[in-house]
Parts: C-alpha cells; structure tokens; sequence
C-alpha cells in the first residue's frame, strides 16, 4: 500500500494491519474479518496498544487452563492464521494443544489456504479442513456450526481467539472452558468466555506461551492455585476502568491541539 | 452474506456493513475502508448507536457554517458513497455545495465508480474525476493531495466526512473551514477540524441537511450568532464523558450474563 514511516506514532498498529490486508489477499482473511479488525484496533487504541496488567495475569491463567486440560484446542480463524500463525504453533507445542480451522464464513478454499499457512509456520496436524468437519456444536445453524470430532467437540479447554459471540455462547452451553482473546471487553465473546484476555492477539498468543513455558514443570497443585485466584468478571471490570482512565488522560491530551475550536474568528474571514 | 433477523440487537448496525461490503464489491469502497469502517463500528457502539444532543448540536452548527460559506465543498470518499449518496446529493442541494471526490487511495477506477453511483443518487456536478483534479494540497505527497481547482482548492467551507488526519490537517493549514463527521473523538481529525460531528455518517448527513432547512430563512446575522455559541473542544469533550458513562452502564448490564467467571468450579469437573 505504502510505506510506513518508522517514526509514526501508530507504526506497530499500521503494520498489523498490512499484514490482515496481505492475508486479505492471500484469501485467508474474509470481509468481515478486515471490518472485525478495525473494531480491534478501536479498542487497542483506547487501551493503550501496549499489554495491561489485568491482560497479563489473564494469559497466565489461560496458560494454567491449557496445562491442566486433557484435551486443549486451539481454534484458528482466518484472522489469526493471517496475523499470529508462527505463535499458535509455538503456543500448542508447548501446551500440546491440538490446532483446528475454525471459520465463521467457511469455504473449503479459505479451510486450505489456512492450513497451508499454519503449514508453512511448522504445524504437524491440522483439524477442521474439509470433511473432516464431521461433528456439529448444537444450537447454531449451517457451516458455522461445524467442529472436528477429533478436536473441538471433545476439547475440554478451547482458546478461540477473535471468536463470534453466539459461537462463544454455544461453546459454553456444549461444557467447554472457553479461554478467549478479545479488544472488547464489552463483546458477547468476552463476557460468556471463561477466560477473557483483553489485549491484541498479536502480543497475548505469545505472552500465554511465555506463561506456558513458566508453568509447565508446576505440579497441579499449583496450576489450580492459578485458576482459583482468578474472577473473569473483576478482570474484566478492570479493564473497562483502563480504557476509561485513558479517554480522559486522552482527552487532556487532546485538547492541546491548536486553534482546533475557534470556528467563529475564522469564520468572519468569510464575510 | 446472511439474513439479518429483524429482531437482532445491533440489526441497523448489520445492516450499514452489510451496504459498506456491497460498495467494496462494486469497486467504491478500499480494503482500508472496510478496516476503517470496523473502527467507527467500535465507537458508534461505545456512543449508543443514536444521535446524542452534543453531535445534534454540531450539525446545526455545520449546517449554519455551510450555509455561510460562499464556496462551500463536499467531499466524497469511498466509504461515504457506499453509505450515504442520496444523503449527500440532498445536502448539497439544501446548501447550494459543490461535491468533490477526494480519495486517499486514488485511482481512476474507483473515483468512476464513485461518480457513477452519485449521479444514480442524483447529483448534476461532480468534482475531482480524472484530469480535474490538477491542483494540489500543500504538505502532502503523492496522489493524496490531488484536488479539483473548482473545488476544494478555492473552497471556504469544506465538510470532510470520515477524513484522514494528514489531510485534516493541511486543509486546516490552507485556511479553510473544516467540518467532519468522525465517530472517534479522539481522532487528529476529530481534533482538527473547526467543527466535529461525532456521529455515524448515516445518521449525521441528514441531520446536517435537516438543520439547514430550518436555518435556510435565518439572516447572516443569527446564523453567525449559532456559530459564535460554539465550541468545538467542549463538545468533543461532551462526547468523551458520553463515552466514559456507557461504558460504566455497560459494564453494569454485562456482568449479568450467568457464571462467566466460575473458571474454578468449571475446571475440577475435568480432573
């Protein structure tokens, strides 16, 4: 599109999403998505585009949902695959997290163009291509309710990030602990999920993998010590407290910009 | 794409997207306009989806200041177009404005697609199509700064509607009086510009149209005293506090949804 100068104060954000608009074109990311991704980048803006503390202790609890799962997934849309695709690897290495495709618009083109990449970043298996989308989360209709058998529907932890608030919902109503990534802390998503990371995935996939890597050798014991100290209401809340500390301290901010409200003294250079 | 059930909560807001993914279907809408779009989804959500008193109050202020201007200049962009091209047409008629296409992705085909879909809507004279956009924005490179000397270049008064803050910011630099509709008041455009309508562009334009109808008869002298009322900094800010007390009573509503955070007592049915 065009360069980005190294000095923006935005750079960080405008190369994610050259990145969505190169998996746009690659076929990997659909329509809604690059509308989904500006929702995201609203919410990363007012919470500061950086991890928050609340964002980090969610991750870790994540990391201590997905060590102690027996049967973790990893649920891969076309967003993700577009922006994170070496780090989801990473990430279910180390919790031994199986991977599977997971499209709100699903095509088979899209299911493969996604596989090759999660190929191409060094994935083993990939559940949820093709007809291997056998099983069906009850409650939602037609291709987006479609799940492995070998995957989502006998996960006990599922981390699906960037994921639709009904599907979300459905995942919880079917017994799953539902482990999301998601910049609106507001969202269906983020309220009906277990574990809610508010935080822009691009930093929480390798910040759970970083907690992962911490948590591993902890007895389990311990990782329900993690879990019990959790409340995903109060983390929650606290984020919405972040983003309304930042509204405020931006707008102080704001304001310094000069003349921007003095319509009337121009306005006589008219007459 | 898919139905919309007529009773879904956020329907009218399905709806606008579903408009938006039709005009990049047609050539009228930039992948970074669906991006963009996502990002006024998030504050049109975070400012209730409705016309709040602050923005209805900065569109009778527009509609004084067009109605002022002696060459006063609508600008059109992709995402505009697909959104509200009868709107636009109506605007320019109440207001006796020019409409120019001014496209931060230029190309020949898009500001064609453009041009076609606002005479379909209705309008006679459309600026800044082909070789007419022979003048140029000081400060800004490339085919961003490309304006019709009819237009803009000579314009008093222009309204910029979903403006980006580069161009915001040298139309400010060359004197004119700027106006735009921004759902982020936090934006550089939004701070900026002489006059922010912090509203969505299908429900501002109208609006501004509205307020010119009932100005129309007014003398010059108390349309200036509806701009000497006004204070673009204060508003802004009048929308930031909106913002912050939804996001309270938002927070409220949502930790009403069952169990959310009961990750621990989830977490021991798998052991």
């Amino acid at each position: 599109m065009f360069e980005i100068p190294p000095n923006h104060p935005r750079a960080e954000s405008l190369r994610i999403r050259e990145k969505l608009i190169e998996g746009f074109e690659k076929g990997i990311v659909a329509k809604a998505g690059l509308i989904a991704h500006g929702r995201g980048e609203a919410f990363d803006y007012l919470i500061g585009e950086k991890t928050t503390e609340p964002a980090l202790e969610a991750a870790k609890v994540a990391a201590a949902a997905m060590l102690i799962a027996k049967h973790p997934v990893i649920s891969v849309n076309g967003n993700v695959a577009a922006l994170v695709p070496k780090e989801i690897v990473e990430l279910s290495k180390v919790t031994e997290a199986k991977i599977e495709v997971n499209l709100f618009y699903r095509t088979r083109e899209r299911e493969e163009a996604i596989k090759s990449v999660l190929e191409e970043a060094g994935a083993k298996e990939i559940l949820g291509v093709g007809e291997a989308t056998s099983a069906t989360i009850p409650e939602l209709s037609s291709w987006r309710r479609k799940v492995d058998p070998r995957g989502i529907l006998v996960a006990d932890v599922v981390l699906v990030p960037l994921e639709d608030g009904d599907r979300t919902e459905a995942l919880r109503k079917m017994g799953k602990i539902v482990i999301t990534v998601d910049l609106n802390p507001l969202s269906r998503t983020a309220q009906w999920a277990n574990i809610t990371i508010v935080d822009n995935v691009v930093r929480a996939i390798p910040n759970i993998t970083e907690q992962a890597k911490k948590l591993k050798n902890f007895s389990s014991g311990k990782l329900k010590e993690v879990l019990k100290s959790f409340d995903n209401r109060k983390n929650l809340g606290k984020m919405i407290e972040i983003i309304k500390d930042r509204l405020t301290k931006l707008a102080e901010k704001g304001i310094y910009i000069p003349e921007a409200s003095q319509i009337y003294e121009e306005m006589r250079r008219i007459e």
